[in-house]
């Protein structure tokens, strides 16, 4: 297929496709450290993070008031403890960072973080079986989680790993995930060969446009790089640097 | 705990660990290309790969009799689909490669491959639990897998990702698989920030002996490579760059 039979017509998105502006986003989001803090995931997923790590995590989540603490599933049931109370929700990863698991352990995996407490999942889209041409299954693998997800209250991102993807590939999996229940667009694990691009963005809100939103991450580590992802589009960034960037907006 | 309480006196070990010529199986091993081959996991992890690239993986294996055919999950029922007939074994990761999976969902993904046909269980440790000084946990994670695996038949490898451990925390992990009933320690995931050193094969054959295999993977994409391998103490290697090393040898 085409990107065309993917792609709508001009004519046929202004009616149908609710509309994003980034600009006006982008300037809200940056009036203020809180409001930009309230966009950022506290994103903590390297292998060797330990308990102690995990709940200092958590504890400035609470603190700054970040839109989640994202961590791997074994501390999922930690991080549901530290911020019980704090309105401040658990974010944790799924077929995480390759994306390869069997669809029903990502199902399994799903279902466990939920009854342990997760709001935000970020699962791996299925690259090997998109690479395939298998669109179908690709999406199922993705509406089984969205499923779940919706059926606890909780959301989905999917994360495309657009480094590792073709310009067609990029707005097939967008569709995809989008038919699929997404909530967001995710465009990196930060464990591949590259992250968040502005163009990326871009691409992505652009066949987004106001129907979901769309996360930047993978490399984002100055306010600088926040702002270049916010004005191409991006409505979430996940950063392990959330602190520093907040700071550099005059976080205490 | 100090390294001393988990090392074995010397006077202990000699009469109590079968002792491994890592010389003589290096020379036997490297005596032919047939033989190298039974010793080469023939691995295809990265997230992109496909469905036809995974069916030449396993073409491949068989052709030439490598140890396993080494895929993610999501392929390990069309693995063995391919290899059925061959002799030669499926392998698949599980909680691959950041270990920091439940340890529930590690045991579903076990029972759900093994049900499909997988031999070679390449499963990561919990490194971050392991830093926790959480040793029981560690263990107890790992023992799931064996349990579940050598009731199937099934060998199971653990990886201890050495690039991110101390010396300290190397002997603890070899220590702990061995505990938990481990068939061979593995070095890397190859998805880290390094791969098999020879220094790390020697530590862990030092504490192994005989006792169990040593996997060397991450990195290893010459005959050179693989010789310093299996004369630092490696029993197995895991590449991607198999063919290339058994042509080496004087392979078609």
């Amino acid at each position: 297929m085409s990107i065309q039979t993917i792609s709508i017509p001009a004519h046929e998105r202004e009616s149908s496709i609710p509309s994003f502006d980034a600009t006006a986003f982008s300037l809200e989001t940056f009036s203020s450290w809180q409001n930009l803090a309230a966009v950022l995931d506290h994103t903590l997923l390297k292998p060797e993070a330990t308990r102690a790590q995990v709940i200092q995590l958590c504890e400035e989540a609470a603190a700054y008031r970040f839109a989640c603490a994202m961590v791997n599933p074994y501390w999922c049931g930690l991080a549901s403890s530290v911020l019980a109370g704090t309105g401040v929700p658990v974010g944790v990863v799924v077929g995480f960072p390759l994306g390869a698991s069997l669809t029903s352990s990502k199902r399994d995996e799903t279902e466990r973080l939920l009854r342990l407490g997760a709001h935000d999942v970020d699962m791996v889209m299925n690259i090997g079986l998109l690479k395939s041409g298998e669109y179908e299954a690709v999406q199922q693998d993705i509406h089984n989680i969205v499923e779940l997800a919706h059926g606890s209250g909780a959301i989905v991102k999917v994360i495309l790993e657009t480094c590792l993807l073709t310009m067609e590939e990029k707005l097939r999996a967008s569709e995809l995930a989008m038919a699929a229940g997404a909530d967001f667009l995710k465009t990196s694990t930060g464990f591949s060969t590259g992250g968040a691009k502005a163009e990326d963005i871009g691409l992505m809100r652009g066949v987004a446009g106001g129907r979901c939103g769309v996360k930047a991450s993978g490399g984002v580590r100055t306010l600088a790089d926040a702002k270049a992802m916010l004005e191409a589009g991006a409505s979430r960034i996940g950063a392990s640097a959330c602190i520093k960037i907040v700071g550099e907006l005059g976080a205490p």
